[in-house]
């Protein structure tokens, strides 16, 4: 993969392309040895295109620089690298006109250029503002796509993927994202110690979020590799247990929306350090509303009193960062709101605020479920949007082992 | 910049240290011309530290590839192609079995290979899990850095810059962020038609997010540089106006936070679609508690009625996603919470949900300052996080552009 822009290169731009692109590779079969970044200049790219096409590679995937202006140069470095002419491609030309008339806006001269294509190559249909182009050069096929993500996404999907998945020969693979929270990376491969990661049938890869780690089983997709993954991911999920929330890779909320439609039941938080993330992450989910009746941020003692009915004897005695007005809380949000389970958060989230008795990273959980009422006391560590978002997805999964607990009874 | 490892190059991790260090980097004055990442393959390795000296860089950075199991093949890579040895570094061995030793943990045979340099380098000191080193090879500076980012980023902070900036002799640059909302990127494009984008004196960058339009000026940090910078910075902010709600590049929220500070005001969130998204929004930042009271997650109607006081007429007549049901959320939850200012959020979020009269994208937002409240009627589009998004980041710059007034009258 060649990706060209000074943004790429600059600490401006996050390189979103990468790691979409080598995702739907490696589902095709593809894997990727390369990608590099470079700057817009015409000898820096085709010195990248030869020495890239020098390997023979099945296929090379160039995003950028397809606009109009004179900074983009991979239809000339295209051209250059593989001793092509450029011609104006008639059908594109009319397609960019035909883009502009019907938003009633005027062709200039400088768009022509879009319509310019190595000699050779197939134009690719596109949606956004940058047509792209496809050509077959010896062993490898050359595609060529634009810089902004919607857009490559969009002619991915529609146009190249399928192209590819024609003039490759690869076998596609099965993945599954089996996603757990609760472990550390380094417990998650002690636990799982006597597994080979490193089968080429079936390689384990981990990814470390603030909602858990992800374990990405890759195998190929024929029966006998379908076979061996279900049997990975079987002992896999007997090791982890109950750490597991999903087999799927859907999210720790969704996870908790299945869970709360199977048993009935409906949510409310209340949420003093998160601030409201809770109930964001609740509300993610589309359709969320079926089980999510609403939450009260409480950031000022008055809220978490006068609204919450947190009693005020707790908040003089404990504090507000404490188990008892941790439940109280989620009591409250269930009294307000006639919800049949509450969750709380209430903690110091930093940087400042902490003090030698109540540390910054001290947060208490609140998951009252009918009439019982848990609390759960965690120490956290990072900067404040880890503390938050920590706490957070940690209220989620005392919610889901709860929920999980009537399911299985 | 080389980055080895396969996760960079499966879909499953963004290459988030590039953009760190290249940001970094261009501070200092450095422009990076490539940043490659690869699998761990030894010849794939040592070829592409090959190919980057043979471009005679100031500085070749390379990332991943120093832990201790076959993967890690970094320090190997180095050695082969500068034609080193690797030596075993007495005072590394003892580094690393201190750090064992001081966790109650029994070092490895594998964790030796750490302790391995290619003879000449210098080991860099590190917090994490994984020791770097430097080498300078004829004019290149060679740094290795562990690939787990906070590592990566506490060892170039604290061991590899300080080096860098004396090795090289780059100019540093001089920074500015300037931050709008409420302009598209081709609207602010046009809008500054007349300035000269690419003075490499002063060069113009964008970035578009769900919080506007960033625009980064970047010149030379000498005083001749600073002048033209301010005449920039002088020049966009009379085109744009009051679309620029920062000159430091601080985020919206920051800039409310600011303002409320000082009008005295303080403010509490009533939300429907953004489900609890704007509360965490105004309390990303810290010490947000002197001005943020709390608010309410009003999903269900019964919550919006019962808890904020929206009338049942209202609800039952124009609905819930009405600019009525936004101005009535708003005062509600002044009144609940005392605070001066409610800021509100009703609208469909989708994918469901929408219908030909209210379609996907359709949000009301109320702002209440004391006794006077509007409310914004917003078509927005995209996917659900895209429109919860926008719809939290419209309301927080609704109250700005209030408060704005209120300051400068």
């Amino acid at each position: 993969l060649i990706f060209s822009g000074d943004e790429l290169l600059r600490g401006d731009t996050l390189n979103t392309n990468q790691v979409y692109l080598t995702g739907r590779l490696v589902d095709l079969g593809l894997l990727v040895t390369h990608a590099l970044c470079v700057t817009d200049d015409l000898s820096v790219m085709c010195r990248a295109i030869d020495d890239s096409l020098a390997r023979k590679p099945a296929l090379l995937v160039l995003s950028g620089g397809l606009g109009p202006t004179e900074d983009d140069l991979t239809r000339e470095a295209v051209a250059a690298s593989l001793g092509l002419s450029l011609e104006q491609h008639q059908g594109l030309l009319d397609a960019i006109r035909e883009r502009f008339d019907s938003r009633g806006l005027h062709m200039s001269e400088t768009n022509k250029k879009q319509a310019l294509l190595p000699a050779g190559a197939t134009p690719l249909p596109f949606s956004g503002t940058a047509p792209g182009f496809a050509l077959q050069h010896d062993h490898t096929m050359l595609v060529a796509l634009p810089g902004v993500p919607w857009e490559l996404k969009d002619m991915w999907e529609h146009q190249a993927e399928p192209l590819v998945r024609t003039h490759t020969k690869a076998t596609p693979y099965e993945v599954r994202r089996l996603r757990t929270f609760g472990l550390g990376e380094s417990t998650v491969a002690q636990n799982l110690a006597e597994i080979d990661w490193h089968d080429p049938e079936a390689t384990i890869g981990t990814r470390a979020d603030l909602d858990g780690i992800t374990l990405i089983l890759r195998g190929i997709a024929s029966p006998g590799g379908i076979h061996k993954l279900d049997a990975l991911q079987d002992r896999i999920t007997a090791l982890l247990g109950d750490h597991v929330y999903s087999m799927s890779g859907e999210t720790l909320s969704t996870a908790v929306g299945g869970l709360l439609r199977a048993t009935g039941l409906t949510v409310a938080a209340a949420e003093s350090c998160t601030g409201g993330l809770l109930g964001k992450l609740l509300t993610d989910v589309s359709g969320s509303s079926s089980y999510f009746l609403g939450g009260v941020i409480a950031y000022d003692n008055q809220v978490k009193s006068g609204v919450l009915g947190v009693p005020d004897e707790v908040l003089a005695a404990r504090g507000a960062v404490s188990n008892e007005a941790a439940a109280a809380m989620a009591q409250g949000v269930c009294r307000l709101t006639g919800a049949s389970c509450g969750l709380s958060t209430t903690g110091i989230a930093g940087p400042d605020g902490g003090s030698d008795d109540k540390p910054v990273g001290l947060v208490y959980l609140g998951c009252a479920v009918e009439d019982t009422t848990v609390t759960k006391r965690l120490n956290l560590f990072g900067g404040r949007d880890q503390i938050r978002g920590r706490a957070a997805f940690s209220a989620l999964d005392l919610l889901r082992r709860r929920l999980q607990e009537r399911v299985s009874t």
